[in-house]
């Protein structure tokens, strides 16, 4: 029995994707190799590496004043490359802090310039996305964590400034669609929307690099990458193949515009849910509700016991809140179908026609 | 038809190893879940990790000296890790330059600290293992690459020192059994011996860590990882799962030393065919020939087309060699059964009867 997957990530991908992962495991395309065997310059892998740029590029609207990455390392390595690529001793950027991945980001950036917070919603415990703040005109870059899959926040407009965003898309890129000009730098795990867990997609805008006066490693600075289309060393061919195949189904779907409607509607239907039912509550400020991941607890403690194992009963997984925050959380990401949410939101029903 | 894979890397895994990853693409050990939608805390993942650590330790001997981590990046990664976690500016460390992957480690490195070149096999092309050099009492280590897919040649012998070793072993960890104390640090990309692209294995002594002056990114000081069993962000669960099954196909296998014992038996079958065969030569110094890639070249190169072609027929992949020195090269790696060797072998044989 097929589990309905509302884990906040590594995370769900369409069923056909997993059946043809396995298939690939054994055999790829009638090659006589399994995907785990070939090698990353054989003219199959050097086909798929060229099909996902692609794919990334069309899906997104990505130009080519970008380059698109496909690296290791996860958002948590993006922390520093990014400061380090883009930042230098002398100067600033300036950071949103929407949560503990910016924070994360904003420790790691500190190591290589003037880090200058320009708004925080931690006095509220990040249960919504700051606003209305100044821009100073001298930052090298904003930074900004596009959703936040802990506490369930999601930027819903971009600030107004012509200073390039660097931003963690880890959670919610492939989504919707994306002003794609006003991002100097894109970086996503891609174990949520994108693929599994061990690959690290990066969208920079070419004419940012190569402007800061440390020495980088190698591995460390993107022109390396860039130079060698991803495979200057061997890059993670399997999460690779297996993100390839999760974009094809994508644009197959309607690209990232009928995804957002799809996800809208699954948002709307648990959103209203919570709202409605008397034994739950949201977490989060209505505007800010993020589409990927919604954060909801219960209005009484006795409640959570039986909804959890209720949730068990009917096939529900992930449904529990992060281990720093707690309560609960449905990540419906994009290869989630609206009838899982269903499912939860029934149960959700008939927990409160049981309290009564 | 299953080809014989001879690539150096991403290379030959078991091929029961391919079906169970297969199996567990679509469902892992029934638990209504893909291993690719599977959160990296679960408990199933939890299990996975801890068991291929566990397996580490076993096949290698490792004690609790040494933590083993699961990480990603590459062996390329490591060339600065390495450096940036055991090196103060103002300390040197003694490198042996056995071919490209050396010179690499020895470039990176020397951004972090003095790096002292102990031996290079440069001025014959690498066709050797460098002996008889002084190994200064001052070096923090002594950097060695323990096995040289390009070249073809491996280390039998570990140079006579105390000091500790920092070893890249990506081609030909699991391959035999080491003096695990004579090593400091050892680290190999996953895709050759142990699992699939896109994991690093990295093995380091404890005791060696938090020495240095600098201050280092979270995401590359080791200590970080260590704290967190290598899951402090989200490791490759796919490729760390798969390197498991390999693992326990390893133990099953009789461990190392009887992979060694299996791995030149077929190194001794190729070799002797090289050394007969009137149509191909080696290309490196016989006392220092890999048992895991053999390197060799045709004695007229009007066999080199006829060789291929023949090689293709008998579903033969992966020979060419390197496209930085050209020739053949039969990567052997311990899921390689003797009779692809055999294959091999034969196919040499007909090409000589017909040259006759």
């Amino acid at each position: 029995m097929k589990k309905h997957n509302f884990s906040s990530g590594p995370a769900i991908l369409p069923q056909r994707v997993f059946e043809q992962a396995a298939q690939a495991c054994v055999e790829l395309d009638g090659i006589g190799l399994s995907i785990l065997e070939i090698s990353h310059r054989s003219p199959e892998f050097t086909a798929v590496l060229e099909e996902a740029e692609q794919l990334s590029r069309e899906l997104l609207g990505i130009s080519e004043d970008y380059a698109v990455l496909f690296l290791t390392g996860g958002a948590s390595s993006q922390f520093y490359m990014t400061a380090m690529n883009l930042l230098n001793n002398d100067q600033a950027a300036g950071y949103v802090d929407t949560g503990s991945w910016s924070a994360k980001a904003i420790k790691e950036a500190a190591l290589f310039g003037r880090v200058e917070v320009l708004a925080s919603s931690k006095n509220e415990n990040y249960t919504y996305i700051p606003k209305g703040y100044d821009i100073p005109s001298n930052l090298s870059y904003v930074h900004l964590t596009s959703n936040n899959t802990i506490y369930g926040t999601q930027f819903k407009e971009w600030p107004k400034t012509d200073i390039p965003f660097v931003c963690d898309m880890s959670s919610d890129i492939f989504s919707r669609p994306l002003p794609m000009d006003r991002f100097g730098l894109i970086y996503a795990g891609a174990q949520k929307n994108l693929g599994p867990a061990g690959l690290t997609l990066v969208i920079v805008r070419k004419d940012l690099l190569g402007k800061v006066d440390r020495t980088i490693p190698t591995m460390l600075d993107y022109r390396t990458h860039i130079k060698k289309s991803s495979a200057f060393n061997t890059p993670p061919v399997f999460p690779i193949y297996v993100a390839m195949l999760n974009m094809r189904w994508l644009k197959a779907n309607g690209g990232v515009s009928a995804l957002q409607t799809k996800n809208e509607q699954k948002a709307a239907l648990l959103y209203n849910e919570i709202d409605r039912n008397a034994c739950f509550t949201g977490t989060t400020a209505k505007e800010d509700r993020s589409t990927m991941n919604a954060t909801f607890i219960s209005t009484d403690a006795k409640y959570d016991a039986l909804f959890l194992e209720a949730c068990k009963k009917a096939d529900i997984s992930g449904i529990k809140g992060h281990r720093s925050v707690g309560g609960f959380r449905a990540s419906m990401y994009n290869a989630m179908d609206i009838s899982s949410v269903e499912v939860l939101v029934e149960v959700m029903k008939e927990l409160e026609r049981k309290a009564g």
